[in-house]
């Protein structure tokens, strides 16, 4: 008889959840969130000891649906979709999954298009900005709602790689394992400049109405489309734009105007109009400002591996060969400061063409470093 | 008694001169300009044989003026005045150099803010779309005008360096030596990118109404501010812009705000303000197509070897290690097709922290190396 292996597959179709929170919050900018709701989704069950919990961070355009079909528009499957899943790397025949959508983001949780309890009109630029521990500390009030009290893994890429790592420093003894993908200590000043420049494109754009564009019936449409498109060039790496749309003219010849000859001049513009459509300008600003603004070893004069010091939790790190936007190298910092505080850390430096995009592919080596790495956790 | 040495110095105060053309340009677009002026600065004195004579191209947001102080903006030094001068490696003691403003320019060649004969009115957006090729073929013009039967030398950086790779191949009897730096044989996918992105702010700028600007009394800053901060990214390495910038709060502390909280938020800003007031939208357009267009290996089927068998001149070929829009790779491109032409090739990589803006800056390797080069031809 053959061994049972659960065919890979997906977790079928979800529902979204809403869990509400009315003790204040306090932000780290000074300002209190009265209440606020986050929109969640779960894939598994949680066991009975509450001790195979994993929260999936999102990145900068993701949200709480990470794997499955949602309910409401069935067409689309989760972000994360590849990792997880029954029999997938983030087993859900093991673990009990939970996907939230930060706060101030627009896919249901508080944040700017949300109504100001304050003013009967949605938050817009009012909403207060936020910083990644306010993210982590929204997503404990959720864990608490949810009865976990501490979380096998927290896992994230890119910018949810970084509230991994926060949970690791502000609820030490609420994480037993962090994975931290294609992130980084802190943005680089090119980081920064790239953010920047995208803030710039929607705070310029007259809809914007310096950020109450809801009441005006405007959407800052040039604007946003302009920082996805620059947001996609960070993502892919060089050599794979190069292979994927080189200087393909898409007619033959030049037009000698500025309509898209090139392939890559038609991929920027479909993704920028999909992204102006469908994303909220507010959440983009907020959350690019929250970016910046991570960087846990400010507060220990620059020293890393003194602001890691407190963590408790067992690492995994991974980057990727052609990530110009958090090179290897801004992974390695992190595990050098982990081994110097003599933390468990396993590294991946995974071989992929797809540039900073890598961590959401179902690249076979870095999704079986994943999986050996969650079959270790102990139950 | 010491021997004598010119003291490296200025050319002095330097007035732009004019020359009309009236034979009509035939462009590769197929339009054909009746008529286009030229302005151009000339430093040295040109020999009696016109043997000594050396042609500076200039790159995206370049101009005539190269060296020297300008009779008109006493306070503003040449581009390229570090490299320009008595005693410096472009010697005008020996050679009679000659900038020009590239046609299309807004520096006072013919181009979109001028007033088109056909309508009476500036030519807005109706100003045909360059090339390369159309450049180097309205340089030619000016030559002719000069009585420069044949260059000493035509050195450019960037996009400039196109200019000289391309009179190589428009004009091999009219070219001795090209100087080509910072370059490339053609923009690759990620160049054309944030060419695309950069053009996309402009156009989309509800000031720009199609290129008609000027007579709807407005000006697209917004577009070219934000085309400016992205190609500012661009021209500066990831390492220079983090030594120089970091992630210095300007204010010490955050201010939660979209303020400039980082020192590189002001610089970028700084530049795309500076930029917005003093160039030429239409022009930056056409700029950046004109980029895009390049490549001379296209009508080859992609064999830049078979696309340089025709040039004869000498060559000079540099490149900067941190330079990520034009990175050294593409530069060997260069030499390698020339190599196995069997021309005459002197390359140098130089180890330098500036990006891409190297080439404009007063490295002593990088001077040395051209002082030594150009020292060679025979006048």
């Amino acid at each position: 008889m053959k061994p049972f292996h659960p065919a890979p597959g997906s977790v079928g179709v979800v529902k979204p959840q809403k869990a509400r929170f009315t003790t204040p919050l306090s932000l780290k900018s000074g300002a209190v969130l009265p209440a606020f709701e986050l929109v969640f989704e779960t894939y598994g069950e949680l066991n009975a000891s509450g001790s195979n919990a994993v929260l999936v961070c999102h990145a900068l355009a993701g949200n709480h649906h990470v794997a499955g079909l949602s309910a409401d528009a069935p067409q689309q499957a989760g972000w994360w979709d590849n990792l997880v899943g029954p029999g997938k790397p983030l087993d859900t025949n093991q673990f009990f999954v939970v996907g939230v959508n930060n706060l101030g983001g627009c896919y249901g949780s508080t944040g700017p298009v949300s109504i100001n309890p304050e003013t009967g009109k949605p938050y817009g630029a009012d909403f207060p900005l936020l910083t990644v521990d306010d993210w982590v500390a929204a997503q404990a009030r959720l864990a608490d709602h949810l009865g976990i009290d501490c979380w096998a893994a927290v896992i994230g890429g890119s910018l949810g790689g970084m509230q991994a790592l926060e949970w690791t420093l502000q609820f030490p003894d609420r994480i037993r394992h962090a994975l931290v993908i294609a992130s980084a200590p802190q943005l680089s000043a090119q980081n920064i400049a790239f953010n920047e420049v995208a803030r710039q494109a929607i705070l310029s754009d007259p809809d914007f109405h310096s950020g109450h564009y809801y009441e005006h019936g405007t959407v800052p449409a040039r604007g946003l489309r302009l920082a996805r498109m620059i947001g996609h060039i960070t993502y892919l790496s060089n050599d794979q734009m190069g292979e994927k749309f080189g200087r393909q003219l898409k007619h033959g010849a030049r037009s000698f105007s500025y309509g898209a000859d090139f392939e890559i001049e038609s991929y920027l513009r479909y993704q920028g109009d999909k992204f102006a459509t469908s994303f909220d300008a507010n959440t983009y600003l907020l959350t690019t400002r929250a970016l910046d603004y991570f960087d846990p070893a400010h507060a220990y004069g620059g020293d890393l591996q003194a602001a890691l010091a407190r963590a408790k939790a067992d690492f995994f790190v991974a980057s990727f060969s052609t990530d110009w936007r958090f090179s290897p190298g801004r992974s390695r910092e992190i595990v050098y400061a982990l081994l110097h505080n003599r933390r468990n850390v396993s590294y991946a430096e995974i071989d992929c063409a797809s540039g900073h995009d890598s961590f959401l592919l179902d690249n076979p080596h870095y999704h079986a470093a994943i999986a050996a790495y969650l079959e270790r956790i102990e139950l």
